[in-house]
């Protein structure tokens, strides 16, 4: 069955000196969040930013498929830790999403570990939709 | 200059009956936040998931690109609301994006507007990255 995330944000003024606000997330999860150009690209100052956004969104979804792939494979996860580092260049847009992920496995090896890595990060649905990014990488170790 | 945004996720156990955590943001605007399989595949009860992240993206990145057209045009925004819906489809992935747009703009007639929105759609940096993403539709209009 389909599920429907809806989040709404309102911008006041020009990119360069208005500024936003992203509404708080009907989940009730987070937010209000304040959003600006400045934030986004050069220091956050307190602000978040699409990119922040985006490497949450990622970071959670190939945990996700991180977990499903080990526990398919008869070695489920006791633990994943997975960064996801979003690069955003003004006038170019995101350029490289760069996943690290560490996982205590029982029962698996380095390789083996590796390649179920690389599998989720090929099937997650985040770095699927995230076919526009000319580089997406990946950096997989055992803790 | 390129700005890096990196978030992380730490998860526990198989992804139908294992949960994470979604680190709080190093800009300290939100988190950490709860997640699960079912918050993602079922109801929210509370918690976000990766599409309510990067509808939150795509409603902040859509914003900043048509204020800065609109601004170019000689027309800036006095307001916009844009909301975006991510739809997810378990096994199948992220299947749409729904932009929706309501702008106050000084001076601007519908539909130049709907021709700003529509420039927004195409070249803000999210939607570019998420060129995966079977279907990205766009309902503009003045408020």
């Amino acid at each position: 069955m389909a599920t429907e995330r809806t989040m709404t944000t309102t911008w006041h003024g020009t990119l360069l000196e208005g500024a936003g606000t992203i509404h708080e997330a009907p989940s009730g999860a987070f937010g209000p969040l304040d959003v600006s150009w400045p934030s986004r690209a050069e220091a956050p100052d307190g602000r978040t930013s699409p990119e922040e956004l985006i490497a949450a969104a990622h970071s959670a979804c190939f945990s996700m498929a991180l977990s499903a792939g080990l526990a398919r494979g008869g070695t489920p996860a006791e633990r994943l830790d997975t960064t996801a580092t979003v690069t955003f260049v003004p006038g170019e847009g995101i350029t490289k999403v760069a996943l690290a992920v560490r996982g205590s496995v029982p029962g698996l090896d380095a390789e083996a570990f590796l390649a179920a890595a690389e599998g989720a990060k090929t099937g997650c649905p985040v770095s699927k939709a995230l076919a526009g990014v000319p580089e997406i990488t990946l950096d997989a170790a055992l803790a």
